[in-house]
């Protein structure tokens, strides 16, 4: 075991891709200019990633869990905690946690799920102000609620006897009404998640109820109005956002500590919520860092400067820019490769500040978001290590068919950390 | 997740091979002149699969249970449920299975195991005749009997108390005494595995006794003497089919429908009952195809055909030419290669008729039969994904070292299924 060398996985979340026409047959990887990355896989070692299992499409959540080495489908709970942690809730064991949207319904029909992408913060504010004044508890239950970025938000329900064993509420899909929830056909206690089930649509009908009413969404809804009739050039499309959709039911997750598994100092500097609920689950250093929006206009060179200034008093740090998994899910090739450019100018800052003699970094995707799919898909990744303890190839871009090439071959998301840890020379000896 | 996509897994079955000098140290594919499938593997994605695990020779069935996602080692029970289903017999719970060989027998020694792959379909038929007209139940016990094609049959026990942890009869090679079934040490129910093997002892007793004795085979027997005395110049081998030698007893296979697993309407195309067994069992629509005899004259346009109209009205087709394995047997390189071109035809024919814009094929074996080995071997396959969702890569031919170059590195065939559904689109997101 030596001690002081350093660990860095930086994540281009959902950088991955296929490839297409219209950029000559090339992924948005292999397309974009990346001269930081291309130097880190010729003077590094290349391979291929599976978050999970070759084919099988990963989340966010699921791939940085087993990114850290904490198996998925040992440990997965659902997205809920995450996201509750992730916004400061304290999950506790029996709690059940949600995601939420702010959504915009008429009647029962899903008009946006996203309310507009509702952003204007003083409207959220007056907006979550009114679910919580006027819905504490339900039943016997204490209902928790906060707002994450934009039309994003968490729910937590305590109490006794509840389950997270139930149906959806959001359908997924505008233009047709959000779902009742039910419990689950196979639930392990089927009387806790049929109270569940009945309290979470009792949240949502009482939050409908509270919300369309109120005065904010009354503005927001003669705005619409005025919108959809054509009569506005606002760049902004403002819905009311009268109703929360939850999804994503989840329990408490409980997970060994990271200082206790690997006994590292670790951080975490990413931009989603999701993600840093994982990282405050595993008591790693959660950073903020100013100008880290997680939209396409984040600063990249701020993320940057805070990762190689956390490395200073951190041993490990996780990093992730959340950019082109926007792109990938926009369909829109031409903001991927733009923000595959930003990751790879966070990469050159870094390359110009760390100490690769005593320092191993990664750089890979988390998943695949193929403007083709827009969505998650379960392509291979490409991955290059880069620093100390590595056995360079001659793999000399990087790039989903160069790294493909690569001397690490292809391995999967759960074997990262050994691997990172063997090269920092901090790995356990297995046998004598 | 995508409608309409379609997917296909192409198995040249045994394709695989090694270097042999007596073909410029090629292997069978690599000798083989294979316009189409080079086409697929420079315009697909390439790699090596191994169906189990690297090392681990497959039988056409756990290897097929495997390319279609079903774990053979939690799974299999035997390969006699197989061939039992295939030929159209119902294996119920508490059933033993058997396939079976028309042996020719001198006393109890075995002259040859095949009874000169006898193919008179009325001789057979006669044969069958008798087995069943004199063999309806042993003890309690009622016995089912049901001939495959040429030497092949199956037989299933019904009953109380019998069990599949038995000895084998057929003792894999000519020249020696068949063997008497014993209940296995290790037996779960020795009682049962007690019964069951007096049961299949005195059931072959008894086929040998009347079969013997049969008309038909005094013919038979007749031909082979002059035949051994070179006194004739026919082609085919006639010899007495006087016994049944019964082997792979297994019990009833539980495997949840591939329609309910992936939500596919899926069809079956292959020549083998084994196999074609699997595909009951798996609730697949199993197609039979006029002109496809298993054989080496097999025709492999008939086969692309029914693969291409099956694939109008189904999401996925799993297809299988036996020819290549059967050379493989044989040790005969020759007739490999020309069985591998057979193979080649009709992935042209494929690659012609469907439209690759909306389909995801993939081509590979089953497993290896190197001429050199004559037998099924643990060698790593060449795989080529074709179509809908691919990344090419830069491997120019098909073949076990230019596919081993390929972008998809090293997979497993369990993996086959989860790979194949990402590219069609099918996929499931773990995780959010």
């Amino acid at each position: 075991m030596t001690e002081g060398t350093k660990g860095l996985i930086f994540i281009g979340d959902g950088m991955g891709g296929r490839p297409m026409s219209e950029i000559d047959g090339r992924t948005t990887i292999e397309a974009a200019d990346t001269p930081a990355m291309d130097r880190i896989a010729r003077e590094g070692a290349c391979g291929m990633m599976d978050p999970i299992a070759p084919g099988r499409a990963a989340g966010s959540d699921t791939s940085h869990m087993a990114l850290l080495g904490y198996e998925p489908e040992r440990y997965y709970r659902g997205r809920g905690p995450f996201e509750a942690r992730g916004v400061g809730i304290e999950v506790r064991p029996g709690d059940v946690a949600f995601r939420c949207n702010f959504a915009t319904v008429d009647g029962r029909t899903v008009v946006d799920r996203r309310a507009g992408r509702i952003s204007q913060e003083d409207d959220i504010e007056q907006i979550v102000a009114a679910v919580r004044d006027n819905i504490e508890t339900i039943e016997d239950v204490q209902v928790i609620f906060k707002p994450s970025v934009e039309h994003r938000a968490a729910l937590v329900l305590r109490g006794e006897g509840l389950s997270h064993e139930i149906s959806e509420v959001d359908p997924h899909s505008p233009g047709v009404e959000y779902w009742e929830s039910r419990p689950l056909d196979d639930a392990d206690d089927p009387e806790a998640a049929e109270k569940t089930a009945r309290i979470l649509n009792e949240f949502v009908g009482r939050v409908h109820e509270v919300l369309d009413d109120l005065e904010v969404n009354r503005r927001r809804g003669e705005i619409w109005e005025r919108q959809k009739n054509g009569a506005t050039d606002d760049e902004e499309i403002i819905m009311p956002a009268n109703i929360v959709l939850p999804r994503g039911a989840g329990t408490a997750v409980q997970l060994e500590p990271l200082k206790q598994r690997y006994g590292l100092n670790a951080a975490m500097i990413v931009e989603v919520d999701l993600v840093r609920g994982l990282g405050e689950y595993l008591d790693m250093n959660v950073i903020e860092v100013e100008g880290a929006t997680g939209g396409m206009g984040t600063d990249e060179i701020a993320i940057a400067r805070a990762v190689v200034e956390a490395l200073e008093d951190h041993d490990f740090v996780l990093a992730n820019i959340k950019a082109p998994d926007l792109g990938g899910h926009d369909g829109d090739c031409e903001a991927k490769i733009a923000a595959i450019e930003k990751v790879d100018r966070a990469m050159d800052h870094v390359l110009n500040y760390l100490d690769f003699s005593n320092t191993t970094m990664v750089i890979t995707a988390d998943h695949a978001t193929p403007c083709s799919v827009m969505d998650h898909a379960g392509d291979s990744l490409p991955i290059a290590f880069f620093g100390r303890g590595t056995c360079p190839d001659d793999v000399s871009s990087f790039g989903e068919r160069a790294c493909s090439r690569g001397i690490m071959g292809h391995i999967r998301g759960m074997q990262i950390m050994d691997v990172l840890l063997n090269m920092m020379g901090r790995g356990d000896k297995f046998g004598a």
